[in-house]
């Protein structure tokens, strides 16, 4: 076999550093500094950027103010900027951004993500409702979100072993992805959302929904608590995944292992993609200055290997 | 292709903490420490351990109790005990050990290590010689060693990368690991130093090594300065590699970036070993009270992802 040869030429980078990172962030961090980050991730050429959450605001009060950071950030043609949305409250609040925007003609969102879990117990855990109920929940909101002209995604957390259960079976991954797809969602994150994957189960896992899903559909969301996040990422690559999420400087502690490592840092994911000769159309350099200017607010250095040797 | 089915059954993990590790150790860490901390990894299980180096005391100082910490530990049968020798004077204090050891039959070390590089401004800036003289001064070496009936391994340094000349040729690498196997060295560490490696790269250096000498006779030696150790490390077990070099903790900052990560660490290699159902013969939570132990005396927290998640 050869790694080379059976690389992508090109990857989408998935920017979860502002939802994903940020939520997990104990210090307030001001609206004016999420909005500057995001701007430079934008000015760093990420594809696709996450911004918020638009969940209840007492839930997450770091990221109540979604609102305003929506209509605050300067968006760029061509990057597509997304939001997680639990329900259809949070998809009411989305919708009504759009009819406050609509004299300029441009929409501050083109999609939304919806999340749920391939395990009962986290779900039931993090999101106080069973698989199904979660289902229930966003049946409404992606129909919707659809007839609004959104693209949606949805996150499979916990596809690679759950806090609570241990093991979980790639079965349960591949049915909560089927019938995510079914219900209309165009892309599902098969999340490694305590960082416990290694490659082959990775193959093993995302075998047996690309069976069913095609590999087209999946993107991959690693957070690198143990150190496997990049081999990981070799290892769907190898298998034909072009979607990869990350976080900028590695933002995103993991919540069952404080001081813990985080998200995949996105300077580490694209320093490996362009070492292997993969286009990303990201610039890394301007990714560290994100990074830089986040960590100067959060008064903390960044996880991100490759930020810590670039900027010593 | 598949992963799981091109993965060996077995690897071996050639611990370098105490050598790698602490020579690049800013405060003076006392013997006692070190001959602790090595028996721990001992403990652990580590089939291999790189314990010291026999340079000349005064170039670094961290390792000038090179013979009291050989004299000191206690030596497990079945781990192999190696030093780094530059040089005839360096062997001579290990021969000379072995003399005083003589009464109870039992060899404190049973194998060395010879340094050189890929790059010629590497080797210039780092021992003062050329690659060609660094060749000069080990060929005794490596035949008196031989002759003692110790092991021999040789480093080749900067095969993925330089500080100074950016790009190293495959052809450089291959041509100074065949020349380490004619002299009579029993396996050649192919070494990152700097950490850029990504795994295309690791493909084409080491598939162009193996070409030459064989592929069972190629160590890998990665640091994690910019986080894809793990990925490169996954490379070389599909290319066939079963020995790769690590840190506990992930011991040893780089020089040329400091605050950056060291060695790949051995609870990250480990880890991702064992989830790949490869047998390492290693008690992945003892290597982390090694760490553990020796963080202490540091005071400071190791850089492995592993270790940080395990204690938190």
């Amino acid at each position: 076999m050869s790694i080379h040869a059976q690389l992508p030429e090109e990857v989408q980078v998935y920017e979860v550093g502002p939802r994903d990172g940020l939520q997990n962030e104990k210090q307030n961090i001001p609206t004016e500094a999420k909005v500057r980050f995001i701007d430079l991730l934008s000015a760093a050429g990420l594809p696709v950027i996450e911004v918020t959450s638009f969940v209840r605001p007492g839930s997450i009060p770091q990221l109540a103010d979604s609102e305003e950071v929506v209509k605050r950030i300067k968006t760029t043609a061509g990057i597509r900027y997304t939001a997680l949305v639990p329900n259809e409250r949070g998809l009411a609040r989305v919708t009504g951004l759009f009819e406050s925007k609509s004299g300029d003609g441009a929409l501050p969102l083109q999609g939304i993500a919806v999340f749920t879990a391939a395990s009962e117990t986290f779900s039931r855990k993090n999101t106080n409702a069973s698989i199904a109920e979660t289902f229930e929940r966003f049946e409404p909101v992606i129909s919707s979100a659809r007839s609004a002209g959104l693209w949606v995604r949805g996150y499979v957390s916990t596809a690679f072993g759950c806090p609570y259960e241990g093991d979980v079976p790639a079965r349960a991954v591949t049915e909560v992805a089927s019938r995510l797809l079914e219900l209309g969602v165009e892309e599902v994150a098969v999340s490694d959302t305590i960082g416990v994957a290694t490659p082959a189960q990775v193959e093993e896992i995302i075998g047996a929904v690309a069976d069913v899903t095609g590999i087209e559909r999946i993107a991959l969301h690693f957070h690198d608590t143990r150190g496997t996040a990049l081999a990981n990422v070799l290892a769907g690559l190898l298998l034909g995944v072009t979607t990869f999420d990350s976080s900028a400087g590695g933002l995103g502690g993991c919540p069952y292992a404080p001081g813990a490592a985080g998200n995949l840092a996105t300077e580490d994911l694209v320093y490996m993609l362009h070492g292997l000769g993969i286009r990303t159309g990201i610039n890394l350099e301007k990714v560290v200055e994100a990074s830089k200017y986040l960590s100067v607010i959060r008064g903390q250095a960044p996880a991100s290997r490759y930020f810590q040797a670039a900027i010593s």
